[in-house]
């Protein structure tokens, strides 16, 4: 039998402790030879995209795709199958539009985890969306947060965001009404935005960057999308990606600090290597993070997911790919 | 709603006639420069493989993918997803096990049309399964067959093929001991085995090819399966193939005919250009059809099998894709 599982349905069987852990063993594996992960299939159509992500994980033993399309008229739709890897059965089928927003903040949490400061208390947010929830959540799962503050250019958004998530992580979230006072002074920020660059909006600035910051920037993920200016590639110390392939190829942050010169592949490391080797961080320097998305990461975090709606009996079984061919 | 249709409702829904116009209609788009179809992913996995086949058709307005695994342990699983072009609802998740059958079965149909003699009347067919069945079928909506002869190693299986498909063509088919005997004296060849070449076991051999003959190959679509020799490609006189790149890519009987130098890439013609342009065939020429399958057919098809489930009131509803975020 195949799962079917709504977005309500993922929603309720995501643990963003768990899902670090899921995608961090499926980066592991990646280090390792028994992933296989072709480059995203990136196709236009009349209004918008056709983007299909597969990976298999053999030592996991699961495989599987994201497929998603979407237009500026029509919105995105996001569809995560996954595979027994061995034998083949179609386990899950999900709407992985809460999902993708969960995957994207636990592999901000991994990256949290190897690049932050050890003794960092503050986050700033800029952006008040899903991402902007998911990944607030995620850098507490790896870091002793007691206070943050949120930006976005509508008050009421930002106002929401602060209550909800002061509530849901239990300690003071602040509104403020400049992107500026959102990041002063903080250890962690996080910028989640569908900036477009267009004029002078760039969510987040080089020149706010401080001594000892650890920058998560996850948005941006189309190439005439802009978030964060090549700046804050020149000014950063280390910068860490999920793939430097595919961030250099669709990020529109990244196409920007390649061509002004400010893209630097001497201090860019995988999350794979971040995982698995030793990296030493000065307590002064800045420290990046960039990413586009994988789909070890959508695969691996669907696969936790699918377990813990199993578990929890939501979802709808459907008879499929079961029958015998007559 | 997104229509989930087992083999059962694809079966019930599967008109070969229609569906050669379906998949032409695609051919003629694919001539035309509104379809997006990238080269199909092939990812190895522990046991086997895991293929990804997408298209997008812009004038058809649908676009979709085929995704499939299998190992020899396991069997073959087949998904198609098509979705609408414009607005990206997903539509319908088809099983297409037995599509998949009918779709290679519907496109020989339309090699068929462009290749054989006008006057044709007779078929030989190697090869018992579905493929073979939905192969003759296709082969009969386009040539005033009048009688067909069929060989398989199994002797239960070709007389069971032999009954059952002159109970459903109306003529009568006769069940032969010989692959030589199944060909001889006949208009139009269907090759449709899983043979693997080693030892003798090529099914269907150059020097048993006939002035005037049309021959269609379908099997032997991975690297390490033949079931025809160079001798066919280097007698031939004109070859279609659905797709030159994947053809020589895949298709072991294909990558045998490059190595001992029998493939002549002049005597070449894809199905776009066969449908499109003027092709002037010698009576007492040999033409010969290879075919390893393309997303367009399947997106193609899916869609035609989709449209007829709908009318009918087959398959099943699911809520899909469709809840709000919350």
């Amino acid at each position: 039998m195949t799962l079917v599982l709504s977005p309500e349905d993922v929603f309720a069987s995501t643990d963003i402790p768990k899902m670090i852990d899921a995608i961090e063993n499926g980066i592991r594996e990646q280090a390792t030879d028994s992933v296989e992960m072709p480059p995203r299939l990136n196709i236009p159509t009349t209004s918008g995209f056709f983007r299909i992500m597969p990976a298999v994980m053999k030592t996991s033993g699961v495989m599987g795709l994201k497929i998603f399309n979407g237009s500026v008229e029509h919105g995105v739709r996001y569809v995560i199958a996954i595979y027994d890897e061995a034998k083949g059965d179609l386990l899950t089928l999900l709407d992985a539009a809460y999902l993708t927003g969960a995957r994207t903040g636990a592999t901000t949490g991994i990256a949290t985890k190897y690049l932050a400061r050890e003794n960092s208390q503050s986050v700033g947010v800029i952006g008040s969306g899903l991402e902007g929830r998911t990944n607030l959540a995620a850098v507490c799962a790896v870091r002793d947060i007691s206070r943050a503050k949120v930006f976005s250019p509508n008050p009421n958004n930002r106002e929401r965001f602060a209550n909800e998530m002061s509530a849901s992580l239990n300690f003071e979230i602040r509104s403020v009404s400049t992107p500026e006072e959102a990041v002063s002074g903080t250890d962690i920020v996080v910028v989640a935005t569908n900036t477009t660059g267009q004029g002078d909006l760039i969510a987040y600035k080089g020149e706010w960057m401080e001594s000892g910051q650890h920058i998560n920037s996850i948005g941006a993920t189309g190439g005439k999308l802009r978030e964060i200016n090549p700046e804050c590639f020149s000014r950063a110390n280390q910068i860490g990606v999920d793939s430097e392939f595919q961030v250099k190829a669709e990020s529109g942050d990244a196409i920007a600090a390649v061509e002004t010169g400010a893209w630097d592949s001497k201090k860019i490391e995988e999350l794979t290597s971040l995982v698995t080797k030793p990296f030493n961080r000065e307590n002064d320097h800045i420290t990046l993070f960039k990413s586009v998305g994988t789909a070890v990461q959508d695969v691996m975090s669907g696969y936790a997911v699918y377990q813990e709606a199993k578990r929890r009996g939501l979802g709808k079984e459907i008879n499929f790919l079961e029958h015998k061919l007559f």
